[in-house]
């Protein structure tokens, strides 16, 4: 187990299947294709894998397969960049689909852990094609050098997201009169929280309530009137800025 | 001179050469055919307008001409919404133009005032089409509801940018090794800001060196790998939340 430095100009495989113990890998066909036909690496050189929870692995390619592309682990780090908190983010996909894949991509830079898409009272769309917004997060993974890959859930209705029990501060974010506290202000470095973020609608009056009785204390993103997959990201952002050293 | 409340379900219209002391006012062409046209406002019905510059009308509809509609104004609203600090953004276009009109977006959203692409040694785009990216702005300034139109200017070289002597507390983004602080720990609330942020392959290390020498701080916006537009909104949530009441 070593520090890895310097490793940004090598090019980052997602591998959920490979282990801590393992000296040598063999890439899927998926991923062996990517390498070998695509970026065109060749036997001696190096890549980098993450596993999506915290592994991050050094490489060098013995047999450039372009089916089944064989490796030589050369050094493993465990809860590489691993973030003080835990953060999941709850929100009401957007009408146009682009929007949330948006939030996916810049939150997985940024800093999330898990995402729950939330049917809402106002919600005009009331579903989404989980496995597309998984290979958003994916690619954001790879593209941000991140050994963590955010876990996309299927999505909820409100109701029954709220009804659950999280070991986290629970807050809703959203527009309507009342108190509301500012996130940063009320969340502490390192406390894991759940944050809901509504459609383009906003919550309704009635499920802001239902979210008070059920814990969820409520929160303003700010000043202006922010788009829903704005008002996640500044979200994520501020929870980052609250828990950097 | 009024306080506004309560104008969020009006239709809002950019007017940039509408005055304080006019009673009455005549839209565009292309504004009246969105208003009379597309949205189908009719004599009576009342609408919003922004000169970009913090004057915010409500107006009510007194002839729904789809060439020229002719409005009356019921209330005017100077320094609408309008933020205690100053920030300027300066961003390399990124190589897929998409990805800096998101920026312009979101950050319109939750807050800047100026914006200037710069063209860096890592440039791979080298021009942008500046009026798109004034739409895009102005699109998204009706979208948030702001009086306020973020200033959009012509592409300059990084040279020449840091070169000009803003009166504001100026920093450079990077990703190379060296001292840096966060931004919002040295950005003292209300100080003007300038900010730079690279391209893709991030600023040269000549370019940080003569940013330096030009009196920019070097900053960084977290522990994780941000792509340009990404870090550059990070910034703008940071400063919006560092000056936030």
């Amino acid at each position: 187990m070593t520090t890895m430095n310097n490793l940004g100009d090598l090019h980052l495989f997602y591998t959920p299947d490979i282990q801590p113990q393992h000296k040598a890998f063999i890439l899927s066909e998926e991923e062996s294709k990517h390498a070998v036909r695509v970026l065109r690496l060749s036997v001696g050189q190096q890549l980098q894998l993450a596993d999506g929870n915290g592994g991050y692995y050094r490489a060098v390619i013995t047999d450039a397969h372009p089916k089944r592309t064989v490796l030589e682990i050369l050094e493993v780090s465990l809860a590489h960049g691993k973030r003080p908190y835990h953060l999941h983010m709850a929100i009401a996909p957007t009408k146009s689909i682009d929007r949330v894949e948006w939030f996916l991509e810049k939150a997985t830079e940024v800093g999330v852990d898990e995402i729950t898409p939330i049917i809402c009272d106002h919600s005009e769309r009331k579903e989404v094609k989980l496995e597309r917004l998984r290979k958003v997060v994916a690619a954001a993974m790879k593209q941000s050098l991140s050994a963590y890959l955010p876990k996309v859930n299927p999505a909820i209705r409100f109701d029954d997201f709220i009804g659950h029990d999280f070991s986290a501060r629970r807050f809703i974010a959203h527009c309507a009169e009342g108190e509301k506290e500012y996130l940063g202000n009320t969340l502490q470095p390192e406390e894991p929280a759940v944050v809901l973020i509504g459609p383009e609608g906003d919550f309704s009056v009635a499920e802001i309530q239902r979210a008070t009785q059920a814990g969820y204390t409520g929160v303003t993103l700010g000043n202006t009137r922010l788009r829903s997959e704005t008002a996640a990201l500044v979200a994520c952002a501020e929870v980052a800025i609250l828990n950097r050293g």
